[in-house]
């Protein structure tokens, strides 16, 4: 299996990555007060580091002895908000297209009982 | 002016509003190891924390009595690696267009040189 | 079935509407020079006019009586590039999330074979 | 001054390339009914075309000798309906970023009073 180095960033924002397969990465986090925005919800950038995290990592899965990868750019679509009062969350990459030079993925963050909180692409460079 | 209420995200990620105008804000932080991702870089989730956060109150400075925003998508594109080397990053939002119910922003990342790091827009929801 | 007025666009961009579900629906074009960039592939609007319709369409049968939707924003993905030899394309829509303000949407352009050549998302404010 | 070949879609879609600098390219094009959607406005998709032709050129504009580039991806954003009311509109882009493989630009689309009607952003491959 592909082995994905410790991130600092994990440890800062709370997340653990908690499944990996092949083409697929998923992350965790319990959100609470420390990650909230002045409206008093989790702040969209930690649902983006989650799901960057998660598409990343599933890009990740991909690469051959000697490539690395890139990411150009990120979109995300919030569609519900987070609260402590959320309980856990779980950011679902996976890989939608694979080429020689550019890979696409996609993510979808949801709570425990699955309902959607954000959906996101990414496209990564491979080098 | 304006009055932004504090927010966790901010001394959880270590960022700072610097300046706000009439539809354009900017926050700073200093890269450190806590940001890095598994690639030994700021991690994108950080770098679209900070545009989310100048976009964000890019907008909120345009309210109303009694309106409230809700960012509906962010999208950020990353051109150049941040470290701890790069020194001080500036996020700077401003509003590109404000109708009834919709708003958009733009936002660039640069470092204190004025170069280059992130860019990003951003849609919001006016309620 | 929801009905889908007749549209201009349709008949400008040679595309028809060959599937319609309950939030989903398929576009079809047979690609051909007159769709081509200067770099002798169709170009990316005629790819993204497909998707936006396929995501459009599919949002659009989920409106109730008296709603209507406006597309706020697209992004697509070209992973491969389109040319008269690709043979008819097919742009499958289909709703993501559906809110009582939001909907977002997600589209696929393949080839007959399945063949991945472009992805997009979308979001819409109902009305 | 860079040489932008003749494009079929232009010809389709009734746009005109009228201005190119350097890391800039404006196209016009006057709305018609044949460019409607089912709403009875031009459809997202034509503003997507414009937008991206101006974007595209505008990086053209910076590629050297035996480089060509291709488009990753593309972002929109709606603002205002356009209909044969809104007369002539211009899509005006420009580089935000030219690396060695990657660059992005944005561009706007205006009515002839500069009123803003759609904007977006790009991600392009140099090869």
């Amino acid at each position: 299996m592909t082995e994905i180095p410790h991130a600092p960033i994990a440890e800062l924002v709370g997340m653990d990555l908690v499944d990996l397969g092949e083409g697929s990465a998923t992350f965790a986090l319990d959100p609470a007060e420390r990650h909230y925005n002045p409206l008093g919800t989790v702040h969209g950038g930690i649902a983006a580091t989650l799901l960057d995290s998660a598409m990343g990592c599933a890009v990740h899965t991909t690469l051959d002895e000697g490539e690395r990868y890139t990411t150009l750019e990120l979109k995300v679509n919030f569609v519900r908000a987070i609260t402590e009062a959320t309980g856990r969350v779980l950011a679902s990459g996976s890989v939608i297209h694979r080429g020689g030079r550019i890979a696409t993925a996609e993510a979808r963050l949801t709570d425990e009982d699955g309902r959607l909180l954000a959906h996101g692409t990414s496209t990564c460079l491979i080098i």
